[in-house]
């Protein structure tokens, strides 16, 4: 009987590997090139821990599961309450600031859809215990280094910024009450992804005094933070997170990736936990889902019973990437490192089979990668199999052989050369 | 509140998950050495598929669940039924033999004991469509190659081999009847896990005639394949199996890994799919679990709906592994790259951060990996952080700076070269 792949998954044959390899091999190298150490945790972690700290829209996602000892578990929908839990387990004895980036595979029960899989990888990077809004600037540096060494460019994608304590300022300024920010920030979330009457109707809603929503409106149009700084009357709070703002692109400039930033107050985040800066990484066409979305987020040890720490990460999914990459003509998957192979051994005839086992076993021992044909055939028919393979050289068995002499071709120029059993063994050599 | 993590699971912080990387990293090399090719399959699938194929002991370990559109499904236990699943849905387009390895995480509901854990990492190895015994000897050359890669040695380990259907051949030569082999092989496969009398009192359960159960007692002490020949009547199935795994043995000789290998008819392994070579890597001293089990199952893919196609394959968890690399001092942890740096900005005045965060971008951005100090203070300070972060090299920002001059120190012999900012530069370069 045949039976299906679970709906919302994918199988990763050979050449789908070479482009997860391809991401996730890229996203780790970002990270230790600015110096972040990679931590991983369990697949599955106890039901309550997301059903606690996660926003509404993940709980609802989860893939729960029941272990024999009546343990309600779920399968990992996001990272950060996993790293809560293993900051916060070792918190006297890690260093700060802490620096760490893990790639995890998560699983969120949605419907699929572009850009969207029931389950997919995800590159997280955070910084635990550094208030500076440096930290935050490392963060988006990394994201950004990592986007640039795939091809992106600023004409491609920009990271668009905000802060959600200037943001809260503000509207508490602008009249909002304290208690209801949590559903003004919902609603606010929501402005790009509804339709403008749907919008107001759910500001209307939550904000029914039409002079508090009209400062609001009047506040969300605000393009840059000069026109914040024109249009609302600024007090301590906002004046000092506003002046937090300017420090964070003023980095970006001297950090070099200043032209891929820009203000853009209608950033607020969905998660609950966002405290601060806030960010989300677009391509510039804006036909897709945002990239990578991330921010500061001062509570969450706590809240996972840890001491108050403040944290800034984000996290970059697979799907939305690939497809974007892809757009843009940057995964050539025929330049993949798929099946690369140093050699492949040939041989002329049927006698000389057990001689090429032999010295692929010894050329795979030296540290290459070979292979050769367990059907041997015509030297025309495994040297196609050499280039199919991707070998970089054939190294074939003939005539020759007998006095102790076999030949090296280069796949790529076909340039051949007679040599020793010894010489070319002796080549082998790091 | 403080959740702690599932029992059983593992939480890999930095020093871990280098261990991890260090792991998994050796595995794909040697297996891209060999030439097989990396695939990856979802984290669960249908329940059925399990209950269906697995051998009883995996099917009752399964971690279970039920998706919102009622689906039954299971995290993977094991790897063999996504990869019948995964070849058959593409039989007609992929080249054979198909070479493919995958290092899958895994979970089963078992009691954790030493060297098996709820969550593991497996490395797979498989070889579909090849049936010469030469696959089979490819596939425990990996294996090999790869133990010997971390420092193993003939000394340490053995590779111990059977075939199940010379065995089976045997057994019915013996008077066992062909439909109570597999339940006469689930006792065999307790031999070395029982006691001796529980053993036997096992075999008489299901042997009762004494004649026959003595002829296979006295079978299964058979220490050489000389010693089978020389006491057991051969027919043509026996002969012809033991003509194979005699190849086998000529095989990874000529492979010079034949040191490693032994006969050993007691490996039958525990699940049901295993049709003719078994295999399974002992440490010499045997005080572990088994390092590594495979074999040929024949019958795999046309169980879940697809053609008869010969397979051999083997998987290798990386707990008992693990142990056994710590016992022999092969596991250095401070020579793991957990957090190796190319570069560490140190700076000597606050004046100079900025400075600092800008070179710190350029290095990074240029390639190589590099940190600094949030916070800075004394130079000895920092210079002793760069140690912490494992750079190779300090570049300090003193008082030189002003003259556009910064020091290059390597760390581990102290030597120090005063160099332009541009020269610096242009050192960066590749």
């Amino acid at each position: 009987m045949k039976i299906p792949a679970v709906k919302g998954t994918r199988d990763f044959y050979p050449p789908q590997m070479a482009v997860r390899n391809f991401i996730i091999d890229g996203w780790k190298a970002a990270s230790r090139r600015s110096g972040f150490e990679e931590y991983d945790g369990p697949i599955f972690e106890h039901l309550m821990m997301y059903e606690l700290k996660s926003g509404q829209e993940i709980a609802e996602q989860l893939f729960s599961l029941t272990d024999r000892g009546g343990r309600q578990l779920a399968i990992r929908p996001e990272m950060t309450p996993t790293l809560a839990r293993m900051v916060n387990q070792q918190i006297h004895s890690l260093p700060r600031p802490i620096k760490w980036f893990s790639v995890p595979r998560l699983c969120r029960a949605e419907r699929p859809q572009k850009g969207r899989l029931r389950e997919f990888f995800q590159w997280n990077l955070d910084i635990i215990g550094a208030e500076d809004v440096l930290a935050d600037a490392e963060v988006i540096f990394c994201a950004i280094d990592y986007l640039r060494s795939v091809g992106l460019t600023a004409n491609d994608i920009a990271v668009r910024i905000s802060s959600r304590r200037m943001l809260g300022a503000l509207l508490e300024e602008a009249g909002v009450a304290a208690e209801q920010l949590p559903s003004v920030y919902a609603v606010l979330d929501k402005k790009a992804k509804v339709p403008q009457e749907t919008y107001e109707a759910m500001l209307k809603e939550i904000l029914p005094d039409e002079k508090v929503r009209d400062r609001v409106l009047h506040l969300m149009n605000c393009r840059s933070l000069e026109e914040v700084e024109s249009k609302a009357a600024l007090t301590g709070e906002s004046r000092e997170t506003l002046e937090e703002l300017r420090r964070l692109f003023s980095l970006l400039e001297v950090m070099s990736i200043g032209e891929f930033a820009q203000f853009d107050i209608g950033v607020v985040r969905g998660l609950a936990y966002y405290t601060g800066v806030v960010f989300e990484i677009y391509d510039r066409g804006a036909s897709l889902r945002a990239l990578c979305g991330g921010g500061r987020y001062d509570n969450l040890l706590r809240d996972f019973g840890g001491p108050p720490l403040t944290a800034t990460g984000m996290g970059m999914g697979d799907c939305v990437l690939e497809i974007l990459l892809r757009e843009k003509g940057l995964l050539k998957e025929e330049d993949l490192p798929t099946r690369k192979l140093d050699y492949y051994v040939v041989f002329a005839a049927a006698e000389l089979a057990e001689e090429a086992i032999r010295l692929t076993a010894q050329i795979r021992l030296a540290g290459f990668s070979c292979d050769f044909s367990y059907k041997g055939g015509t030297l025309g028919r495994q040297l196609k199999q050499a280039d199919q393979a991707g070998a970089a050289k054939a190294v074939i068995l003939g005539e020759e052989y007998a006095s102790g002499k076999l030949i090296v071709k280069e796949m790529k120029t076909g340039r051949q050369q007679i040599l020793d059993r010894q010489e070319f063994s002796a080549s082998l050599k790091p």
